[in-house]
């Protein structure tokens, strides 16, 4: 394993391109000869969060971070991951995940901390501490736990002691497991590599002789190589602030970040209270047990009383940035952030898509645009490339996806549970135009005939983008009559980079896309569009496969096109998303599997509702259509109104050229129909 | 020699991206993994000449081609070159240079047919045929030459046998010494790699037996492996269609190219009349001999001839191409392809720079700005370059750029005179405020004091480009007031890809650039330029440099500003020109070296004059500037009002920060003027 390790170290190169011209060893290697700086990003991507940290310090930029433990059942996980997608979004510095002995927390489990972790950095873009113990673990196995943890992407480390009886904010030191001795053993097995933080005391470790003997065992870590302090709760801004002046007192310069624990219902704060044996002041209990049987009321007194504190805290001047345990609960943190004005409302996107954190995808600023609505798929998919692209996507004449083997890996599962599936989708379909309704009412939010809204699509476990709502007329116009549309953004032409729908990347820039649709149709609707087409060259480019990979195409075979792009001051071109070909066959195995493995698999075996979905599957073609006039008015709306005329014209018209196989389109299968 | 070519050989893999997806030899070797395709060029510079005939002919697109033969003076290589920049811009399909044993053809001096048709492909960006004769050379030799031809990027021969007595339209065949041997020696040594024409004799070789056994030798030549046929000249229409017809007659597949003479003049004629043993027909020298001494009528009468001539020939259906031979002029030809529609007057560039046609430069679509009136000294400096950048010239931490040792590289040499310089530069320089005039006078076309047309400067040997014109108010006021302007274009938001003044590309797109100025100017100046530049942050980027390589700027070290884009149907993004800062600093020696080495030199040592111009290349700074915000009115000219208005107002505003080395500055010094 150390072997592995210091060979896997080889190539972590530092990248030249890397904007901040410091230690950078979490930059991934380039040969010297190639291009390899992110036109955009590397400013944001390839810091470390040390640099980070200091940065926003010297800007006077106050920061919020978020910790949570490892959940115990797989569906505890899909939650867990949805709500860093949603907690992600207000902008944390960073997210850290506690480490439990008991827990099996290194192995790779769904719940494990470690893949939780490793999900948080790669699947949702997070800066992420793991937390690791070393109390009852040899060195070899704390030294496969750290290699594991660089070799999935994280790059950060809260070292503790651990402790025997398991809490969620652990304690420190004794014997050879003080977390000191963790410190220097990842200095030096690993190097700079890590940034490390330890835990702090505001009023001193409960075993500790005293608290000033406390404070001289912070400082050992520190000065083992510890990179900053996050500290254990507190209910008094004061105990905090006369703890960092106690700090600097004795030397130690590192940032400091008060732990805040928003009080969010009487047990869990009786549980706290014994396990850290902190002491509750009376002004608290005085005022929540009176309440104690209200959680909302205590809730809400909890948000009160810790946005106050925090207000202090921050006007101190001596707090860069607050760490809130948040118990993996959304409510409290997110409000009490909201209250001091720390949450990001409107987030920034670097990049139209998800960035992941794998500092091996820093450089990364081009894919397809298929997997827009399923990032973590074709993260997981592209996970053993060694180069991303940057700046282009090039001629990928052989682009190696991974398999998509079990449709059921944690992070790509559907929050919904089965009923729920079948509520939103019917519980028995009777004909093909079932199907289009389901379609139609996710598209307009409207409830479907049996009162439920449809809040996911198997292409789409995400309610409607805002950028998808600028075109939710045209959508549901033509999902009704059959244009099942699982992917499209509206033309830009030259927004500025900040717009709150379509805006991405550094401020003072301008962003544009090429009007995108794309949607699976019967063979029907594809010869009729074909013949439509022919009028929109060479200004429409289309890809039409079925599942069989039989593929009409007027683009070129290798090129991709670029359909999102923009323009920054003083920067290269970044074009994030392409419609490249070849990917779209990889692409296309996905989406029709779809099909099957969500939706038509919630029926029975045999049952008309399955055959429906699998005749779907079977027959119609999947369509991407792209007018590469992005200075006029999308024409794609026009092509499918064209194509719906001929359509409805006297069937002679569509006699010739049929796509389909031959299995059907005779004239004796009536359109858009399945025969029972 | 031979291992030398075998090595060369094995390197030049064909690169996936090609777009014709046959025989592509010619393609640059790439890494299997590398992702290396043009977005835009390939289906236009990837192909043979084979091909683009083919292509041409399936679309009756008809062609014109032009022979030269190698100049006998360096100063003869100069206007040769440029005769080729100029009649390149009529769209030959290629050009090619004839081989004259007694000249060193195959040497490295200027004026030799291999580095003559070497300059053309690389330089010129032509499509280029290098003659090569066989008789009296030893096979190795002839192995030798090919080896070179293919190393210096020339990918067609013309196999001729070549004849003791020079001749400008060779004759061949005998002894081992016939064409066909060399047709079968290039095939046997160097495979597919090239692309071989042979000549065919319409009216039958001189020497040969009879006319239809010189058919029989051409139908050898080209079962050898021969792509094309170029006949001999000829004077009637149906001497060629007849010949067409016979070579058809006995299985002669490929294309055959009539060889078109305009007649010229009279000496010329009856010299080519004694060489190539023809008789001139009975009803042109009717008409030719009355007007035998007036070279005006005769050169009209040749045009009017040739144009009802190659009328014919196009019109029988029969004639894919006509071949021209130019004897070096350029008017008589270009007059009969524009009277015959073939010329093609406002070329459609594929990139707004001259692309270079060798094989490893075919990827290239990036190149800084700096070198936009010096694209030969790119080429030169750059020449080395295994890879060229393509899609983004990404993080150039260490581009080579080879020296320019020579500035008197034939290919980079003035065409104009010392004599014609000193007119337009002035034969006395007095001040700076006379290098100001020059500047203006260049820019604005108006007569210098002397009543001389300045037509070019150290930094642009041609006439400003019709863009730059777009500038011209603005430039001449800047200009008279000693921002000594260089480069520059407007900023263009969307244009039509088929502008006709700043599209470039395919058809279909659209265009962008940002505004981008660059001049010298006094350290007075850039005194005040910096402090006016601090209003305009973040919009505009700047680059500040003097000849000791003291540098400001405001951008990121080591990214590049895309400053020239272009959205196409099917492509990804193109952004041909960056100001990229690591590059800026080798133009910086560049751009002060031309002071020195173009214009000072024109003066005596210590003279009043070549201190002027010494002075400003001490002292000056080079500037570069962006304005980002492409969409809005270019800011560049308000910036430099600003920075006027701030030299004007009291001379304390200026007195700190001082960029100047502190040898002046001090206000001892006359702003603008060198003490005498």
């Amino acid at each position: 394993m150390v072997n592995q390790v210091q060979r896997v170290d080889g190539s972590w190169l530092s990248c030249k391109s890397d904007s901040s011209g410091t230690s950078n060893s979490g930059g991934e290697s380039s040969k010297e000869s190639s291009r390899c700086s992110t036109p955009v990003l590397d400013a944001v991507r390839s810091d470390r969060l040390r640099d980070k940290m200091r940065r926003r310090m010297e800007s006077g930029d106050q920061w919020f971070s978020l910790e949570f433990f490892p959940p115990r059942t797989a569906s505890g996980a899909v939650n867990l991951i949805s709500r860093f997608d949603r907690m992600g979004s207000g902008g944390p510095l960073f997210i850290d995940i506690t480490w439990h002995p008991a827990g099996d927390p290194g192995s790779d489990k769904e719940t494990s901390s470690m893949m939780i972790a490793s999900t948080a950095v790669n699947y949702c873009g997070l800066e992420s501490v793991l937390h690791l113990t070393c109390c009852n673990q040899t060195k070899e196995k704390i030294t496969g736990h750290l290699a594991k943890a660089k070799h999935l992407g994280l790059k950060n480390i809260m070292a503790l002691r651990g402790d025997p009886v398991g809490s969620d904010w652990e304690e420190e030191e004794g014997g050879f497991n003080y977390a000191v001795d963790l410190v220097k053993h990842i200095r030096s097995e690993f190097d700079d590599y890590f940034d490390v933080c330890v835990a702090g005391y505001p009023t001193g470790h409960p075993e500790a002789e005293s608290y000033e003997d406390d404070l001289r065992h912070l400082k050992e870590k520190v000065d083992a190589g510890a990179d900053f302090i996050i500290t254990q709760l507190f209910f008094r801004a004061d105990t905090f602030l006369t703890f960092v002046d106690d700090c600097r007192a004795i030397g130690v310069t590192c940032p400091i970040l008060p732990g805040i624990f928003p009080i969010q219902g009487y047990q869990s704060l009786r549980q706290l209270v014994k396990l850290s044996k902190l002491e509750v002041p009376e002004e608290i209990t005085r005022v929540i047990e009176p309440i104690k049987d209200n959680d909302a009321a205590i809730r809400n007194y909890g948000i009160h009383q810790a946005v106050e504190m925090c207000r202090v805290l921050l006007d101190s001047g001596k707090v860069p940035g607050l760490h809130f345990y948040t118990l993996n609960r959304e409510v409290a943190p997110t409000e009490v952030l909201r209250q001091l004005g720390l949450w990001i409302e409107d987030p920034r996107r670097p990049l139209p898509w998800a960035v992941s954190a794998h500092p091996k995808r820093r450089v990364e600023d081009v894919r397809p645009i298929f997997w827009a609505s399923r990032p973590k798929s074709y993260i997981y998919r592209t996970q053993d490339w060694d180069d991303f692209p940057n700046g282009r996507w090039g001629n990928s004449s052989s682009p190696a996806f991974g398999e998509l083997n079990d449709y059921y890996l944690f992070y790509l599962k559907s929050k919904s549970s089965k009923e729920a599936l079948l509520q939103m989708w019917g519980e028995e379909l009777k004909r093909e135009e079932s199907v289009f309704e389901v379609f139609t009412c996710y598209i307009t939010g409207q409830l479907n005939r049996n009162g439920h809204k449809v809040m996911c699509l198997p292409w789409n476990d995400e309610p409607l983008a805002p950028e998808t709502n600028l075109l939710k007329d045209e959508l549901e116009k033509v999902n009704r009559r059959g244009v099942l549309t699982i992917n499209s953004q509206p033309n830009i032409n030259g927004k500025p980079s900040t717009d709150a729908v379509v805006g991405w990347g550094p401020a003072g820039g301008y962003v544009f896309q090429k009007a995108y649709l794309e949607f699976f149709t019967s063979s029907e609707n594809v010869n009729a569009l074909l013949k439509v087409l022919k009028k929109y060259e060479p200004r429409v480019n289309y890809h039409i496969v079925n599942v069989h990979g039989r593929n009409l195409t007027n683009a070129h075979e290798m090129q991709p096109n670029a359909v999102t792009w923009g323009i920054f001051p003083g920067r290269e071109i970044v074009q994030p998303t392409v419609v490249d070909p070849v990917s779209f066959m990889y692409w296309k195995d996905e989406a029709f599997a779809l099909w099957i493995e969500q939706w038509a698999k919630l029926y029975e075996d045999e049952s008309p509702s399955r055959m429906i979905i699998k005749y779907i599957h079977d027959n119609y073609f999947l369509v991407n259509l792209v007018d590469n006039d992005f200075p006029l008015k999308s024409c794609l709306w026009q092509v499918l109104d064209d194509m719906f005329e001929l359509l409805d014209a006297p069937l002679e018209t569509l006699a010739d050229g049929m796509p389909g196989d031959g299995s059907h389109g005779d004239g004796s299968h009536d359109n858009g129909t399945l025969a029972e």
